[in-house]
């Protein structure tokens, strides 16, 4: 089957009513074939209506068929073979293990949430009998559980072309708690995301499931994005991607006349701080994987390390050294789109510029379009200190160095720390007392917390957060990944004293 | 003791900087002593400051130390004696009895808050031992427990000065997450709220907390509550008001630098709907317990029900003539206070000059200042669906009956609904059909669902939800009263590898 540039409104497919564009490669920075169209106001409408419609049917159905639907899609990314990965690779330069390690996991996802689904215990069931003689007032009967928000928008995500995109963690969470979606396909793959959204509603088919179930709309413009955002039908957005984005998304879901709540994941820069036992029996080790953890996929990962602080020092001299050796083998890779080549140059430039941050080492030059080339910086904690914009994600493999005098400027760094997704700690049993009084104060300001590894890399499983307060996320209380996910789009109604023959059966003794 | 008139910033007692103001006796219109002063931007700053620095001390203490705290937070509450009876009573125009059982309410909501600390299954603790030998990629160790957010700003309550005020739901939900407090008292009872402040900085003391863990600010200005959600240190708001306060904190909230979550329970009209089997077997028995649930308290409760819906007929007419005889007898009562007094009854001038709408019947005439005369008001569905205004909530004895021309009427009145705290089904066997159409429209929009009873009377348990879609809230994915009104103040924190030395406790093996 070859690709045909149209929306999915619901199960039909049709030719989006409003402009052209295309995909680009960006290795060979050439447009893809076919033409996609993005979809018009009416379309758009139209998507949010079905997914109204399907709401109460499709979180009315048995939890098995949910799950049984989760299942389904992830049988039917999978047969779509080689032609998903071949079109992933072209419209986003990942190379193959990547992307088929990314199909992998966003099936396991898909599988996570029905087994959640399954298991039932996301709905938080709590049953209160009827006390009528308890004093000075009786209970009635009292039950709680978290029902479905009501349809969901998700925006797909640039460096995750399925993990993150259209059947990716959002859609997954909010399909798995009873929610129709409608995603916005990333404009830099809507190849992928027209065969990701073929396997969805292929799904949608063979589990009879309503058909506003799932839409799939195309475009590259900010209004469509809007227009998604202030539907009346929606309830809630699922988002991955730039903090202005982000915020510009939030103040719309904020102002509707009934606002909404929006989960954006934006923006971290992923401090490791090095501890002085780890520094000086690991010198060499950290420093290679900290530089492998932040060129890995061009630096391509919202948990890329942005910033390393550590205590000034022999140790740390020779930290820098090695960290510099290594990066200056680093090859320079194609990015995701031209864009974000040139936003991560333009970024790099921003940091060179500011007062106190020298450039230390780059990676190899660049040969090809749009490529990311690795840079390390270095600045003094006093300046960090002083500088919020030495705290801006650089979304790439540009990372800084943060020189710290002692110990106490260490902890008055991380004290000025905005809230990130992750914080990682380096540390030997030597710097337990430096780590216990840390712990505290980072985990204000992250979701997740790592010891002696790198933020690369986030499991998908029970207890994973990938959240953290403003602005990782713009809702700190949530997490995008990991079977948590899915209580971002419920909500919890108690039901008093309902006949049985009325309750719903997850509320029924 | 008597009281003082002034802040309490921590443990210290200071005269507020900025204009004085006295409570007033809205049974006698007169003002009562002693002089209060608001606080001003230096002191609002300092609470503020005080909670920052006790956040992680009180934060890491032992669980068994907050729930002590929170019992002797109550025990205080009791020892105050009729000193607090007394002040709330002349504050609130609130009869004794009603009071009495507030405080019972408010210590049972401390002792309830305490039980959940202990249990601990509030920090949602999520282990997942590390899978070495895992394909294709081994699994960390990972373990997920929820975290105080931080310092919480508090604004009391007009409706009830001691279970949502300063030691109220908000407040003890707060300290059992592990979050210092700031409490912006409600103008209309100072005093209450200076007696309840000395009980809870008694036990703040009692069990050798931090200062900053309380503080109670004064204050009559919209400024000084403004600054208070402005300010950096403060995490959380919880809020119950009116919608229009709501809606301008909710706003300051979302506006700053870093925005934070605001819970603003705003208005809910918790309509009823009598089903025609209900109608039929219990016409009289159901109007007599609508008035009575409409008038108690002079239908100052946010779970007064403003709005019934039932189909014509002669049921309904019996219906009506029942409710309005009831109605008559209804004595008009001192409402909170004089704003309160008047704006009911200029919305209630408002609705009764909406097209469609009929005045029915009024209670007995006022005999004091400050009253509220209950009245019932009749329009038909199809006016009610065309005229957002008729959802307005009318803090007071006021309603609305809703003749729907038939069962479809009726479903489409509850279609245009608005977010609720509470929807009530009147309900016999017979209606079961309509029932389970109705239901999960109904869920869509309230956050609790009551079966043939009155929504008056929120019972503090595990299982209530006090909450709602906006406007009921505005945050409908949360509850203000029960167990689970804790979660609000919390976020989950993943731990990744961390030595077994390091990890808190709750989410040790």
């Amino acid at each position: 089957m070859t690709l045909s540039g149209e929306l999915f409104i619901g199960t039909q497919r049709q030719r989006g009513g409003a402009q052209a564009f295309q995909a680009i490669d960006p290795q060979l920075d050439q447009e893809l074939t076919p033409t996609f169209y993005e979809a018009n106001r009416e379309q758009i409408d139209s998507a949010c209506r079905l997914a109204a419609e399907a709401f109460i049917p499709y979180s009315q159905r048995d939890l098995a068929v949910r799950a049984r639907f989760l299942r389904q899609i992830g049988a039917n990314l999978l047969a779509l073979g080689d032609e998903l990965i071949e079109r992933a690779m072209q419209e986003t330069a990942l190379p193959r293990p990547r992307i088929e390690g990314e199909r992998g996991r966003t099936i396991g996802q898909l599988n996570l949430f029905a087994d959640v689904v399954e298991q039932g215990a996301f709905q938080g069931t709590i049953i209160e009998n009827a006390l009528p003689d308890r004093k000075p007032l009786p209970r009635p009967d009292l039950r709680q559980r978290r029902v479905a928000l009501g349809p969901v928008a998700v925006f797909g995500a640039s460096n995750f072309p399925l993990a993150f995109s259209v059947a990716g963690g959002d859609t997954a969470s909010a399909l798995a708690a009873g929610c129709p979606v409608v995603v916005k396909a990333h404009p830099a793959h809507p190849g992928t995301s027209e065969l990701v959204a073929r396997a969805i509603t292929q799904a949608v088919i063979q589990c009879e499931l309503p058909a506003g179930v799932f839409s799939l709309l195309q475009g590259t413009s900010v209004q469509s994005g809007s227009e998604l955002v202030r539907h009346p039908a929606i309830a809630a957005v699922g988002f991955t991607g730039s903090r202005s984005g982000g915020l510009a998304l939030l103040q719309l879901a904020q102002q509707r006349p009934c606002p909404i709540p929006l989960y954006a994941e934006m923006s971290s820069i992923n401090p490791m701080l090095l501890l002085p036992g780890a520094l000086q029996q690991r010198t060499e080790t950290l420093a290679r994987g900290y530089v492998d953890s932040l060129t890995l996929g061009c630096g391509q990962f919202c948990t890329n390390p942005g910033v390393v602080f550590a205590c000034d020092g022999e140790d740390f001299e020779r930290f820098v050294q090695h960290a510099c050796d290594a990066l200056r083998q680093k090859p320079s890779a194609t990015m995701l789109t031209p864009a974000i080549a040139l936003a991560c140059e333009q970024h790099a430039a921003a940091l060179a510029a500011l007062k106190g941050v020298e450039r230390l080492a780059v990676g190899q030059k660049k040969h090809g379009p749009n490529q990311g080339q690795p840079q390390l910086f270095i600045t003094h904690a006093r300046d960090f200190i002083h500088e919020p914009r030495m705290q801006h994600e650089i979304f790439g493999p540009v990372s800084l160095l943060v020189r710290c005098a002692n110990q106490d400027e260490l902890l008055a760094a991380s004290q000025v720390l905005q809230g990130q997704l992750t914080i990682t700690l380096h540390l030997e049993p030597q710097d337990q007392t430096l780590a216990t009084t840390l712990l505290p104060l980072l985990e204000q300001r992250a979701g997740r917390i790592l010891a002696n590894g790198f933020p690369t890399g986030v499991d998908v499983g029970y207890a994973m957060v990938h959240g953290g307060p403003f602005p990782a996320t713009s809702d700190g209380r949530t997490t995008s990944v990991g079977a948590t996910a899915i209580q971002r789009f419920l909500r919890p109604v108690c039901y008093q004293d309902l006949p049985s023959a009325l309750l719903p059966q997850s509320v029924q003794n």
